[in-house]
């Protein structure tokens, strides 16, 4: 029972496989080996971007942080929602890599930003002249930090704003795959023909043990993307048992069946949970995440028969029984629906 | 016939083991797994030192300049010698962690500094009060970037100069375990005995996949160094990958035989080639490393035949067939007797 | 009638003839002259802080961005209203000079921040571990952006939250004259008898050409805050010409007498604004900073008559004549009765 | 007697006039005034580029910083000397601002660099790809910080080996007009006909109290450069009084003048110096500055005496007699030839 991220589950097999297939003889370092070669190329294909420029990392946060430097000037600011895993969970990532530029909060109900939202917000930085922080890119995420999604027409419209400022987009993919899915769209629907500039492509919290991919679909600043790499220690030497994680991802879409197993987990979770009278849902569910409330009481049953997973708005620590409190329920692609219903079970007391 | 870098070669197939066996159910991330609990205890138990904070990451770019932000203000110098990693080969890595340290280059004749190069250097920076850098840690590499090697007494003379100026000690030990093996030392007596206040302790270029140690001697900074790690985007979320390779690295002394088995190949190399007229060594060889040099025709020859290898000082393009150019050969611990063999008798002609 | 900034007016002639003053012969740089160690004293003095350590610089953003950087680490969030100068009007100086730290906006009405405001601003920055930015200093702006005054007892309180929670007070004090000349009581009772631990002691917008002072009540990072300053390229070369204005600032208390004469004619102006039925003020008037609307109309014939001031929440352009729009009005210190009655006749039509 | 540096004589009469001047009523801030347009505009004619973008800062540390990181990548590494300004007295402020480029030094005898050193420097950062530091801008300093001078040919025939690698230089004129006026050319030839694509126009070091333009003699990028001054706490809002004193300083060729008297003074010093047996000049005398040795027991009489001037390669404490040692000789435009003589004659003894 075990809901607390999608980063805590084991990694697919296959992927296991994949590295243990890499390990055979020498092989040039820092990206410079075939399989490495061979997968940009599948990528690009994936993607229907042959131009595109592809580079691998081991972290999400080392991804966006990247990326976004490679898009904003220091003294720009950057505009996401207040929720942004950006803003909330990278420690200043942003900021350091950036080289200090700025984060502007666009204020969100559910995760997901307006593009009404968007336009005041990138509209409040104009009127101060070199004295404010400069208009810089956009960057979403899809699906968002509260579990919903953007269709690729939401990005789209996003994106239009953003460009209509001359500003690029950063879409934050950490869970892409369960976006697409639940849309059933296809890669390149959902980025750059929506709109997107650059992709953090995220596989670590889908089935692979540390890696993402960042997208660049237009090429132009590839080597200075490079470079920050470099220099901000993230460019592996034994660059291979990267990319064979990776290569294992995108081979016969497993990372598609994936997203769809966890999707499907916790579809099963939510509708389960859509019948109990004591759960409230906090937020539209779009992939893989769900958040919900229920009494401390329950919280406290829960716990004690050993499921895991996050609080989200409160502690039970002095909570009376009946007191409501949210959870956010992720499952990952090992969810068993063993798990789900002992869950349930629990819950329903 | 591969001497190219030791990070290129295969990881070792316990390392494999161990990620297999780590893959089962869930674990919490970022390091709050009983794993890497248990590692960083053994780590402890491997240098004496139970005080200790100890902090993996996966590249040793990062292990340096992480290590480095935490030692270093961003107004001071750190020293190093001229041709250290940190300075040469991790693409402004330290200037960027530190937020804008220097670093004062110490120079060298092979790769090691000596105490009096290091005062010398350390005193030129006293004379100009405020306007110039201040004074910051001093980092040694061992084995050096050119294959040789400090002994612990060594070590401690450094160290005595930079704690005679209030400096703290940084020891860049990407190859740490060869080191310790030639010198046949503890890893206490060849670091914090040896006054190390902070040891980068790879595992990368011994047969892990990408896992790097920080081991702070004295834990006050411990905290800092966390922050600075997440916001570096170094701190994974599915930490038992990186940990059960290194505990995999420790467990019966893995660390210690790898190391063994690269330096025994080099020094059949390195025995082998001093026997040929043709060859030169251009410094003495510490570990598993080891710069010699030979025709140009010799080099041509061997590139045909096959061999991999970094020319030193120079290029063959248009170089005569007797102009002599510098080779550096590196072993690691999967070299065979047989290529080491057959490159003889390639070399030889 | 300009009324558009109090940074646009001349210099106080007595400063000028501080100038002329210093302007002997030979004195040592860097603020090594007899001059500077004089002033600084009398800082302390003023202050009644005789360990205090005392730092002039030419800029606000220059005091503000260095004294945040002492303040807080790279990794840290510093909390400051959403309206604060270091957040809008400083181009993003604080995260360049802290090396990346982030800016956590406390909501305010009225440019004050409340102690309830800051505590839940502080407390919502707890909840996520190592993930989230650490919290860092709490900086709070007199007289306020919006031309509010905190008290000395809101001070204290505001400084009491922060320093329940560890978190050092900086106070930025561009108006700090106005402030406290407004109040009636100490330099001392508004700053460090209220918990203040770092003050940007403001010049240059009360008759200086351009001097403020960062005072550290702890002088136990003034080292650094000198290194900082030199690599900021703040430290001046000819020291002297900066003490000398602030010398001949505090000399006879002209800078009191300078805030005082600038609180006088806001004073002026807004009694005859209340006069006004078409208008209304925005704020509480809380020294030399007045906002208040009227028509668009009103506006116009302002403009053509040659007013100068800032539209505060909209544009002229295409309003229609009975659109209200806000004023910012600032007075400085050699405001003319003669410019507030025209204005205000004008006004009145 | 006073030849410690040109930055600690007064400042012209003509420029606190032109402060006095400039004092009248009320001014739009931030450069947005007319004396800032029509001095703009006048050194557009004095350096014949009516298209390059100058800007105004008080110091020559953040003249420097803000060229350099304008014109460099983080990634990158500035060329310069081993005795530059930048690397030896500004406290990291370069690394600071380009947000951790490096230094690469390039050796010199006199503080010039050749153009085959630079060539050597420039070629040397090749051979690592994207591990090491990216060539970055050449940055040298006229005169330099040895008393030496490049002619406008010197100047011509490195910004060749620069721009022949794709590099833009820099040049440091924190004394540029002592330059100019001992060779005699015109401002233009000096700079962007020998291919200076960015200088730092010094001012405070011949008789300015703080002020120094940069001037970007390709627009480009000027935007940004400002975006880095406003951020850097480097644009000044009572700008008048900036502009008013480079204003000054061109009227009538005042900077000339001041020029000429400061190496006038300084050649009347080195004449008289020549003429003395115990006298060795340790380098060739370009300007106002000039590098001479003498023994220990003779630098003990003058110090005695009364001078002021800096020993350059030891200490007095302990030497003998007969120990010889360097002074550092500066002259700025208020010296007279009376200070000069008496030096003269406690010399000779």
């Amino acid at each position: 029972m075990f809901f607390a991220s999608d980063n805590a589950g084991p990694v697919h097999p296959r992927v296991l496989e994949a590295l243990t297939r890499a390990n055979e003889g020498y092989a040039s370092g820092y990206g410079a080996d075939d399989l490495t070669t061979r997968t940009v190329t599948r990528i690009r294909e994936v993607f229907e971007a042959p131009g595109a420029a592809v580079f691998f990392v081991a972290t999400g946060t080392a991804a966006n942080a990247l990326a976004l430097a490679t898009l904003a000037q220091p003294f720009q600011t950057v505009f996401c929602t207040d929720v942004a895993h950006i803003h909330e969970d990278e420690c200043n990532a942003p900021e350091f890599f950036t080289g200090g530029a700025k984060l502007t909060l666009v204020p969100t109900d559910d995760g997901r930003m307006t593009p009404d939202a968007l336009r005041a917000a990138i509209e409040a930085e104009e009127s101060r002249g070199i004295h404010g922080p400069q208009r810089g890119p956009v960057s979403i995420t899809n699906i968002t930090e509260r579990g919903t999604r953007y269709t690729s027409a939401d990005i789209a419209a996003l994106a239009k704003v953003a460009h209509d400022h001359g500003l690029p987009v950063h879409l934050d993919g950490a869970r892409f795959a369960n976006a697409l899915v639940a849309e059933g769209c296809t890669p390149a629907e959902m980025t750059w023909k929506a709109g997107v500039d650059v992709l953090s492509f995220g596989g670590t919290k889908n089935g692979l043990m540390g890696v993402e991919a960042v997208i660049l679909f237009d090429p132009a600043r590839a080597r200075e993307f490079e470079y920050r790499r470099k220099r901000g220690g993230h460019l592996f030497s034994k660059h291979r048992y990267l990319t064979a994680q990776m290569a294992a991802y995108l081979e016969g879409d497993l990372w598609l069946d994936l997203a769809r197993a966890a999707n499907a987990a916790n579809a099963r979770l939510t509708r389960a949970l859509g019948q109990l009278p004591e759960v409230d849902f906090l937020y539209e569910t779009g992939g893989n995440m769900t958040f919900a409330s229920w009494s401390a009481a329950t919280h406290r049953r829960l716990f004690e028969a050993g499921a895991v997973y996050y609080l989200w708005d409160g502690t039970l620590e002095g909570a009376a029984d009946d007191a409501r409190l949210g959870a956010r329920l992720v499952c990952d692609w090992s969810m068993t629906d063993d798990a789900i219903d002992r869950f349930i079970e629990v819950l329903r007391g």
